[in-house]
């Protein structure tokens, strides 16, 4: 039997899916369990997309451009324009979700062994984008005391070496919730002007901010446009992540250029999801306000139940649909393993992700969890209610 | 400026493509461009696909399983049984097209700077697939002159070295039309026996054979089935290039695990075309009988024009439905600029693929170009008049 590559044994599975088989377990005993585990949201797609999608009138689904087509780039940079960033749809290409972006941005920034610098935790995928591109990433902690704020410029530095070649940042955050203030994206430019990196700055939870704050895209940055690389998706934005269709923004035309040879090895992005994305561009700003209204209640809910519970800390998340909570075990995965094995209050458990899938250094994260707020609020009461009862209960067993 | 990796840089553009800016050109000045340069199919795509995304019923466009729909799996499971391969779901992978496939294939069998061994002319993509995975393409030359065969076993063995991890095949082959008879794979399988190599068998143009002999997948070879992967992709089969779904299948339990990992970081393939690709799998017989006759018909009247012509080689294509036709030109590239640039017959003229780009040898087909008999049959008999013609002149003004 032929041996599989070092990248082919290395690639991890999905952490966030690891206990899958123990969540079919606990259902085929009649237990209810509520995923908090993972990001598909349960609010409905908009309208308008899936109303292009029926209307789809054409006889031969045919190859689009390899950039993208034209008129959902065109409609893109206007839709940028209106959230501040001023772009041409020359400037942008579309891919096959942000996955696709992301890849394509390490490997055209980035030469195997290569460093990007990424505040931890993070979203845990970029652990396999490193993986299939040679890219290392070297982990910068950020706390859950801290609210999980951008580390000093001098923690950057630290890590910075002839290799560096980027910072990877998600703004607002996942896993965390944290949104970066202006003040915040200006020190992380001085640093990539400073070093002449590439800044990728994933913003597909743009839509999704609750304090006030305002959001800033590093694409605003003044002086670092060669600089700035932005990934987005429709996924979450639309709640169609199973479109598969997101878009790489940039200003360097040198990038944009190779880019588009990645883009052309794979023909096009998938030409049915592009016409849902560009229809949901005419999305009433009602419905945004209705999810924003709901995700906030639903964070508010969520979190303040948490913090209710003994020994828990959980800081408020400004942003996504996500929060970090620390719990008072030892070990969450352990506790989320027996939540779904050995653990049920009226029928019901909860799964979540463990905490350490997001970190890359070796022992951090392991008493936290990461809660994706995408169940409605009943819903989201009774799993608060789980995990509370569940650690009780884990705490006596353990005589912790 | 941030330097951008070698990989950036070394990304080829598409050949196919080169010449777009030609034909732009030449249609700006009211002639008539007959597209023979790109595999983009007229033919409709079936209607029960079609049909299906215009029922999409769902609310929310949601992740999919990362390897697929499972009925998408198992009705496809039952199609290539019907072709006698017999595979399991769990056996399948649905890709983001067959190029994911072959991404993920290369990724999954070879190290960066492992070989590849490569029947050339080959599709040009797979260059810029090496490129991505860091994979290093060995070529090994057929020729027009013997209908492009598969070269004799020495051939192979003269090539593999402690590096060779693959062989990837083409059949039926784009861009020869050659189809490899059961003594030809077996042949193959020896050599990936002796050697324990992965064989990787793109087989997407499967349902196009016209000279009445038999297809053989390599998945049906006897005594390597942990080496074969299967490449596949609703693209050219349903024309629906668009849709962006393909399929890896390998029995090789450990590989498909592997891959799984792959699917996993980017979340699912397309779910909009999940769905037209499992109701394409319902496409009547007429559907195939229709399109089968038309290529055949297409595929006779454009070889036997294009080997009417004086000095004009062109051997019979068994299956898919491109051509390789040799011209008598010192440079192919600069005849088909040159009928882009300064032809014109009756305000017509022809876009065709510089055959050079299918090879990796340098030197190896100059004087050669690529046909995609993807035009009607009035199309391709005016195509044809302009390319007799155009030789014509061509030859005149450089006095050959």
């Amino acid at each position: 039997m032929p041996q599989i590559s070092e990248k082919g044994i290395n690639m991890p599975a999905s952490p966030i899916r690891k206990l899958v088989p123990y969540a079919d377990a606990a259902k085929e005993k009649g237990i209810k369990v509520y995923h908090l585990n993972i990001g598909q949201p349960d609010i409905c797609s908009p309208q308008v997309a899936l109303d292009a999608v029926k209307n789809f009138k054409e006889k031969i689904i045919e190859y689009g451009h390899s950039a993208g087509n034209l008129s959902y780039r065109q409609n893109l940079s206007k839709y940028y324009s209106k959230m501040g960033i001023d772009v041409s749809p020359d400037d942008i290409l579309i891919t096959t979700g942000g996955s696709e972006a992301l890849v394509i941005s390490l490997m055209v920034c980035l030469n195997p062994g290569d460093e990007v610098i990424v505040p931890e935790p993070f979203y845990t995928n970029y652990n396999s984008f490193a993986v299939q591109t040679g890219a290392k990433i070297v982990p910068i902690a950020t706390t859950i005391e801290s609210g999980f704020a951008l580390p000093s410029i001098d923690e950057f530095e630290n890590r910075i070496t002839p290799k560096t070649k980027a910072i990877l940042l998600c703004n607002p955050n996942n896993p965390t919730g944290y949104l970066y203030s202006k003040e915040e994206l200006e020190r992380l430019r001085d640093i990539v002007a400073k070093y002449d990196l590439f800044l990728i700055s994933d913003e597909v939870y743009r839509e999704f901010c609750y304090s006030g704050e305002k959001y800033h895209s590093c694409m605003d940055l003044k002086g670092i446009e060669n600089n700035v690389i932005l990934i987005d998706s429709t996924s979450k934005r639309y709640s169609m992540c199973g479109l598969r269709v997101g878009t790489l923004v940039t200003k360097n035309k040198e990038v944009v250029e190779s880019m588009l040879h990645f883009c052309q090895s794979r023909l096009c992005a998938p030409i049915l999801g592009q016409i849902a994305a560009e229809a949901a561009l005419n999305t009433p700003p009602e419905y945004f306000r209705e999810i924003h209204r709901e995700y906030k209640e639903r964070r508010d809910c969520l979190i303040n139940g948490l913090n209710e519970i003994e020994g828990v800390v959980c800081p408020l998340p400004k942003g996504a649909f996500y929060t970090m909570a620390k719990l008072p075990v030892n070990n969450a995965e352990d506790f989320a393993k027996w939540m779904l094995n050995d653990f049920e209050y009226r029928k019901q458990t909860v799964m979540v992700a463990p905490g350490s899938g997001f970190y890359r250094t070796k022992n951090m994260g392991i008493d936290e969890i990461r809660i994706a707020y995408v169940l409605k609020k009943p819903d989201l009461i009774n799993a608060v209610e789980c995990i509370k009862y569940a650690l009780k209960e884990y705490k006596e067993k353990n005589d912790l």
